[in-house]
C-alpha cells in the first residue's frame, strides 16, 4: 500500500470548479479544472473528478478530501440553496465525495476554504483577525476572528455578498434586492455595463463585445475607456463603502481580496481602500489594510480546502 | 486584612452609569447609579464612585475592577472618541480606576460586557454564537462567536450601531449619516417623534410631552396612539431589516436585546423578529431567535463588567 501523503482539495465555483492534490506543506502535485455548468448534478461532477484522478494513478495516495463550495455547510457537509449553482435544494456533497472515493471528506463554504488557505499559505499569515472577500461569479467571504473561522451556530456565517447595500437595488439570485454581490463581483460588473447610465456609454469599446466579461471592463479602463473607468469606480465605491460598514462587525486587520476581479490588482484594491477610508467610522480609520491574495496561481481555495483535510480529518 | 471576595463592575452609559459590587457567583452586594452627564471628566466620575464605595466601607473587599464603556477598548483600557459621551478624545479609564482604587482594572465595550454577563448569568447561557444588542442612548453590540467575544484586531469589533442602514439618512454623532443607532435606540425613537411624517401626528398624545422619552412612545402605542404605533413599527422594521443582514456576518443562534428600549418587552421583540424574517436570506430563515435579556433587574452590564475581573485579572 502506498503512502497517503496527499489531500484532495476541491473548490466548487459558480462557473468553474478546480481541484488539486496537495501535500501538507502546500506543494500542489496536481491541479485541474472543470466547468461546473457542464454538470447537471453534483454527483456527475464528483464522478468526473474521480475519473480524472484515477487516470493519473493517484487515488491510493489520497488521505482525505476537503471541499469548498458556495453555501457549503461545515457542520452538515451539504450545499444548501446556493444561488450561484444550478443544483438546487440540499446537496450532500461531502457524502457524495466520501462514497465515491471511499475516504473521509469535509466541506465548507468556498470563501472559508480560501480564508484558511490564505492564513496558512498566503497573505494572511500570522493574522488572527481578517476577512477574505472572494470576488468571483458571486461575492463570498471568510471571516477569521480570534484566530478561528467564524462558522456561526449553523455553519453559515460569512455571507457578506448577501448583505443588502442598495435599498430596492438589483435583483439577486437569492430572491432579495440590492445584495452586495449584485454589484461587486464579476457578474455585478457585467450587469453594470447594461444597467449603469453614462454619457460615455454609447461610444465605449465595451459595446464591441458580444458577451463582455469583467476582465474586459478592467482592460478597457486601463486603456482609458471612460465608461469602463466609471464602472470600476462605481464598483470600488460600493465595495469600499460596504467594507467600511462591515468593519463594525469584526474589526479585521485586513480584508484579503481574492478571485477573478481582484486579479486586476493593486489599482482596484487602492480604489476600494480609498472609498473605504472615506466612509469608515473614526475608530477604524487608517487601520485596516486591503490586501490582494498572493495565492492566485497556487489557488488559495484549493489549498484551503485541502488544508481542511489536515486540520479536521 | 479582609477577604477580597468582590468585583467592582462599572457600566458607563451615555446618560447614566451604574456600578455594583458582585461576588463570583453573580450575587450583587451593592448596586448604585450616577448621572454620567453630571461629570465634566471621567476622573471626577471615578472619584465619585470611589467615595461612594468608601462610604459603604467595602473598599478592602474589592479584588479588581471591570468596566464596560462605550467605545471601550479591551486591549488599551481606554475609551476612544465615544460619540455618546461628553468626554472627548482618548481617556485611559482603566488606568484612572486602577490608580484611584490601587487595584487592577480591566475595561471593555459596554455591550461586550453585557454579552459576557448574558452568557454567564443571563439569557445566552450555553450559547457559543450570539449577539447582544444594547438599545439605550445608542445602540451597542457584543458579538460572541465560537464561544468567545469578538474583539477584532484593535479591540473595537462589534459596533453594529454605526453600520449605515439608510443612505444619506439621519446625522449621527459619529459624523456619518444613516447609522442604525440614529433610528434604533432611545434617542432614535425620540428623533422619530420629530422627524417622522404621519397624518396621525398632529393629534398624537406624544405632543403633550415637553421632552418625550422612548418609553412614553411605547406606553402611548400600547394605549392605541396611532402615531406612536407607527414609530414603533418604523423602529422595529429598521432594526429587524438590519439584523436580517447582520446574520450574514456571524449567523448567531440568537440576538439578545438589552437596555431601555428592550424593556418594552416581547411585543417589540416579536415585531423585530417578524421584520427580520421578512428580509432575511433563505438559509437563515426561522433559525435565529430574538431574545430579551433576563438580566435587566440584575444589570447584565454591571455583572458582565464584574465578571471580567474573574476571567481576566
Amino acid at each position: 500500500m502506498s503512502k497517503k501523503d496527499l489531500a484532495l482539495g476541491v473548490d466548487i465555483g459558480g462557473t468553474t470548479s478546480e481541484f488539486g492534490l496537495c501535500k501538507a506543506d502546500g506543494t500542489i502535485v496536481l491541479e485541474e479544472e472543470v466547468l461546473t455548468t457542464d454538470f447537471k448534478s453534483a454527483d456527475e461532477l464528483v464522478k468526473e473528478i474521480y475519473k480524472r484522478i484515477k487516470n493519473h494513478g493517484l487515488l491510493d495516495r489520497i488521505h482525505g478530501i476537503g471541499v469548498g463550495a458556495p453555501n457549503g455547510n461545515f457542520y452538515s457537509g451539504t450545499i444548501e440553496f446556493a444561488p450561484n449553482l444550478k443544483w438546487k435544494g440540499i446537496i450532500p456533497l461531502a457524502k457524495l465525495f466520501s462514497e465515491q472515493f471511499k475516504i473521509p471528506a469535509v466541506l465548507t463554504n468556498d470563501a472559508n476554504a480560501a480564508a484558511i488557505g490564505e492564513q496558512i499559505y498566503g497573505n494572511a499569515k500570522g493574522l488572527n483577525d481578517f476577512v477574505t472577500i472572494t470576488l468571483g461569479t458571486g461575492l463570498g467571504s471568510g471571516v477569521v476572528a480570534n484566530g478561528k473561522l467564524v462558522y456561526g451556530h449553523d455553519g453559515f456565517a460569512g455571507e457578506y455578498g448577501h448583505i443588502r447595500v442598495v435599498p430596492n437595488g438589483r435583483n439577486c439570485g437569492c430572491g432579495r434586492k440590492g445584495c452586495l454581490e449584485t454589484y461587486a463581483s464579476a457578474t455585478g460588473i457585467t450587469r453594470s455595463i447594461k444597467e449603469l447610465d453614462s454619457k460615455h456609454k454609447h461610444y465605449s469599446k465595451i459595446n464591441e463585445f458580444k458577451e463582455p466579461h469583467a476582465e474586459n471592463v478592467f482592460q478597457l479602463a486601463d486603456e482609458g475607456d471612460e465608461f469602463c473607468t466609471e464602472i470600476i469606480e462605481f464598483t470600488a465605491k460600493i465595495l469600499g463603502d460596504a467594507l467600511a460598514d462591515f468593519a463594525c462587525f469584526s474589526s479585521p486587520k485586513a480584508y484579503v481580496l481574492f478571485g477573478g476581479v481582484s486579479r486586476s490588482g493593486k489599482p482596484f484594491a487602492d480604489k476600494v481602500k480609498a472609498y473605504m477610508e472615506d466612509a469608515i467610522l473614526n475608530i477604524y480609520k487608517n487601520k485596516i489594510e486591503i490586501r490582494i491574495s498572493t495565492l492566485h496561481d497556487k489557488n488559495a481555495a484549493v489549498l484551503g480546502a485541502a488544508s481542511l483535510v489536515w486540520s479536521e480529518l
